[in-house]
């Protein structure tokens, strides 16, 4: 008989997200309103648009297994060496290194419950055992309850989203700076800053390339990018040659390479996705407050709506999906009684607040 | 200090392949004639490049982490259920979670010394133990060498690719019924079917879904999508479950799953390639007599040239890369006395016939 190794048999069937793809089936829509994933509203950058319409006939071709341009111009970006950056199939990918890369069987790894869950999926994943703080009330990490967890218990990796995912609160740089010198010198800090591009260079722990510290970038978000499934990490040389040893050197998309090349060169556009990004959120706290709800402050491009319960939440982000909107939620506490809705174009945030505005019409959603 | 787990520091630093774009940077090409990775000189199919033309500007949307059109579109191709069918990004995305999934550290893992080395590559990056037969003098993986290794030393998986790389021998219908029969029951078969589709459906082992079965394909070859990186796997619908508790959900790229959905559809385009590529082959075939040389009947779209010893078909490859024609060659006897290039296009091949000319006019390389 053929079995899956014990390990691997002792791996919960969980699926960690359920796509919209998923959803339009099983609601009997051939399309929804996208503010479920924290896809960009805005697109690709039309010169990364143009540059992989070009390289279309040459999708036969595989793409670079070094990405030897993209990380020269990384490197010149971030002014470091193309050998502290390693490129990945999007952030999910490099954490998947991380995580095998570190944690052996039965290590724990620390983070905060209800953060974004593919870390621990992939702690699970590896055999190794997941710990966690607990977010403070306002929804931001707690660093004081991190750094002692992380003496008490000793993980090997300690994994943050600045900006949070999902509360999208900013640890500002002098305080992730003192999180980073006292965490114990063993522990490896694994920095997920797929929103970093949200926010000033200047606000963001400045760039070192230690062994114990990786920061994980993407293309997915500002750069409007998520299909293409592109990051990467930031690290020591030393530990991009780890990641050497173990990643899937063929695993990166020709045309994905292409495109986050030409997105890097149009900063412009990024300029103007953060602005209109903005301006959607600014737009979510009018809606919040027109509703007597109240919100987090986000530096990333989706906001969290207060709906004191997590029955309540959870009740409103179906009504929505049963309206066509689709929009997620937090699953643990304190977040659990927000739901998180993405930053769309103009039309799109129309069509969440009006969908909102009809489920607390209704009978079915009751707040006070 | 930060160090890897022992079982990651214990993997050797090796890259499986060094791509043609490092192989440019190291030569100051700015161009090769790229006949080294097997990609399609004939590019995706012109309905898919339109497909994914028309979907790039929502390259922002993640893709379908279930890949539910595809899947159908596949189950429906092999008369089988999508709960039988795994999408991963590639053929290598999709060999490491079987090793991942089916091979404990230290467990054995069977192949062919010479053949496609990525399965090793994950067989000792997830701490198991490659065993290896040796393959016939005609190139032919060793099916009798297999089934007493198979029995002597009971390894989890078997790992056969074919029609085979690099020699691009095919094993016909019969004898690998009779193989499949004949492996230990435990014993998880691997077929990595990446060229298949150069190959008539009828000539290929049945379709059959079993525990002991996983069956690689791949858009990278006939369908002419290698720098997508899509692939699937069919098996059982418990070990494609198996695979769903440690995949990389949203691994695979949207515009790749758009363009190999149109690839599906359009079947004259592959018979075109399948067609082109026969032509091709006899090309190679008739360079090959007219230098005196004998090489191997391929049932792929390549065909390995011999030049009687490893150390003249390296210096051919290496002087054929001088001239800017990148082709490869396989690294274990017997095969590698040979040097393999991929089906060109008529252009490609001319250029390769007048670099390999002139390459043995020389004085360089002494071919008898």
């Amino acid at each position: 008989m053929i079995r899956p190794t014990r390990a691997v048999e002792a791996i919960p069937a969980t699926t960690p997200f359920i796509g919209p793809e998923q959803l339009m089936r099983e609601t009997g829509r051939r399309e929804l309103v996208r503010l479920g994933a924290n896809e960009s509203a805005f697109g690709p950058s039309p010169r990364a648009i143009e540059a992989m319409r070009g390289e279309l006939t040459r999708l036969s071709w595989y793409g670079d297994p070094e990405s030897l341009d993209l990380r020269d111009a990384l490197a010149k970006k971030h002014r470091c060496s193309p050998e502290q950056i390693a490129v990945g199939s999007g952030i999910d990918d490099l954490m998947g290194l991380a995580v095998r890369a570190f944690l052996a069987p039965g290590d724990a790894a620390l983070s905060t419950r209800g953060t974004y869950p593919t870390f621990d999926y992939h702690v699970v994943g590896y055999g190794a055992r997941p710990i966690a703080a607990q977010y403070l009330d306002d929804g931001t990490p707690d660093c004081e309850a991190l750094l002692s967890l992380a003496r008490r218990d000793a993980p090997r990796i300690v994994y943050l989203a600045n900006p949070d995912n999902p509360s999208g609160r900013f640890i500002a740089r002098a305080e992730i700076q003192r999180f980073c010198a006292a965490l114990p010198h063993d522990t490896l800090l694994l920095l997920d800053e797929a929103y970093a591009d949200f926010v000033d260079e200047e606000e963001l722990l400045p760039l070192a390339f230690e062994d114990r510290l990786i920061r994980l970038r993407t293309f997915s978000k500002a750069y409007g990018m998520a299909g293409a499934r592109i990051g990467y990490a930031l690290s020591s040389a030393r530990n991009v040659a780890t990641f050497q040893k173990i990643r899937l050197h063929y695993g990166v998309n020709r045309n994905a390479q292409v495109g986050a090349l030409s997105s890097l060169y149009d900063e412009e556009f990024r300029r103007h996705v953060v602005a209109e990004t903005a301006l959607a959120r600014a737009d979510y706290y009018r809606v919040a407050r027109a509703l007597g709800r109240s919100y987090i402050e986000s530096r990333t491009n989706f906001v969290c709506i207060n709906f004191d319960t997590a029955e309540r939440a959870t009740r409103v982000m179906n009504e929505l999906l049963a309206r066509g909107v689709w929009i997620r939620k937090p699953g643990a506490p304190p977040l659990d009684a927000y739901v998180r809705v993405s930053a769309g174009t103009e039309p799109m945030r129309r069509a969440f607040e009006s969908a909102l505005r009809a489920v607390l019409a209704g009978a079915q959603v009751e707040v006070p």
